[in-house]
């Protein structure tokens, strides 16, 4: 039982946080009159409350209400109660930590497999994967493990980037560095664009949007999968 | 005693690597016939030979002979009988989890602080900082700490890119990334540019090359700063 959507970006260029996602994510909360946000990645170091005034603002649109996963005493006991969940996007690493020391990373685990519905978005969506060793953010805290929720048999690369052919830049490229990834770890990492998610339903996990999404394993070249593809099997 | 060519890369767009740096390194290793080369940073994940093979082709243009460090029995031992050190660039969680497990971390740090000329290019830059933890690199493995030599008092971000105003991807700038981790650290932090790199003699630190360098510091706005500047106060 798994009821998920797992998107690259919460935000397109020139858009408002969540506008092309609107009717997805109406389908996946359809039972939901309240969503539970976990605000712990503070993109830009905001604050856990503005962050999540940021989110209730845009929930009203969809008529879902929206409380913090930090107002509560016991985020444990939110996560076990709530009806539907959201993991918003900023640094993986302070999520990361974060779940740890609030000691809710399996809890969310266990939730998101019981079927309660899930969205995450960039960070969000990272710790969905075996592990966050795929994030491409800076290691502003150093969490107890990398370990995360585990709910893909793979890690995903957010915000996936092409290299840049004419880039004069010699930083390694997004491949660069899941090719330095897979000389180490043995699971396939799915690098989504902006604009993509993966739709989990019980064991089905399909690419959405219109974009296609570069797969890289371990022993193999990378390649691309269309819209609409099957990314069940891989492991 | 500090005698140091920190650069944010080895290699310019269309050079081979090291090039625009073969005069300053000259003068680094003036009383050094051989170089002591740390590969654990294993860009693209080549091998430690094949790493070290390609720093002796180049290192021999100045008439200097090198020594992969991984050839040791006792790369501790080596570190401390060498004339001078080069870490080269690569995977920065790596070299940083590397230097650790072969207890060189301390080691290095002492023999730097000895006065030994040391080159660090990329993430042999990055861990002259006081941590890693402005890295751009991904966490392909999990170190047992984000500490790192502390042979500048600040933290440094190499490669360092200025936000391109054109750009329609949503993932987090650079400059977002330090402010992220300006949250949750002191430090300040000294964004290189390609082509830039710190020269440390004694206790002056000196901006060298033709760019400037941007500062970023907790409670106040970023700021560049020009060739030959000092960097001896900032902390």
């Amino acid at each position: 039982m798994k009821n998920c959507v797992i998107a690259s970006t919460s935000t397109l260029y020139g858009q408002e946080s969540l506008t092309y996602l609107l009717d997805t994510i109406s389908e996946l909360y359809m039972d939901c009159k309240q969503v539970l946000f976990i605000p712990y990645a503070r993109p830009g170091g905001i604050s856990h409350d503005e962050y999540t005034q940021r989110m209730q603002r845009i929930f009203k649109k969809i008529g879902k209400k929206v409380i913090g996963s930090h107002t509560f005493e016991s985020p444990e006991k939110a996560l076990q109660q709530t009806e539907g969940i959201y993991t918003g996007g900023g640094n993986t690493f302070l999520l990361v930590d974060q779940l740890y020391r609030t000691h809710t990373m399996q809890v969310l685990a266990e939730a998101i497999n019981q079927g309660k519905p899930y969205l995450g978005t960039s960070a969000g969506s990272n710790i969905c994967g075996l592990t966050m060793q795929t994030t491409n953010d800076m290691p502003i805290v150093y969490p107890p493990s990398f370990k995360t929720l585990g709910i893909l048999p793979f890690n995903i690369n957010p915000h996936y980037l092409d290299p840049n052919p004419n880039s004069k830049h010699k930083g390694e490229t997004r491949a660069t560095r899941i090719k330095e990834f897979h000389t180490l770890n043995p699971q396939p990492v799915v690098g989504l664009r902006e604009g993509s998610w993966l739709r989990l339903k019980n064991n089905s996990i399909i690419l959405e949007g219109e974009l296609t999404a570069r797969v890289f394993t371990k022993h193999k070249e990378p390649y691309e999968i269309s819209p609409n593809s099957s990314l069940s099997d891989l492991n």
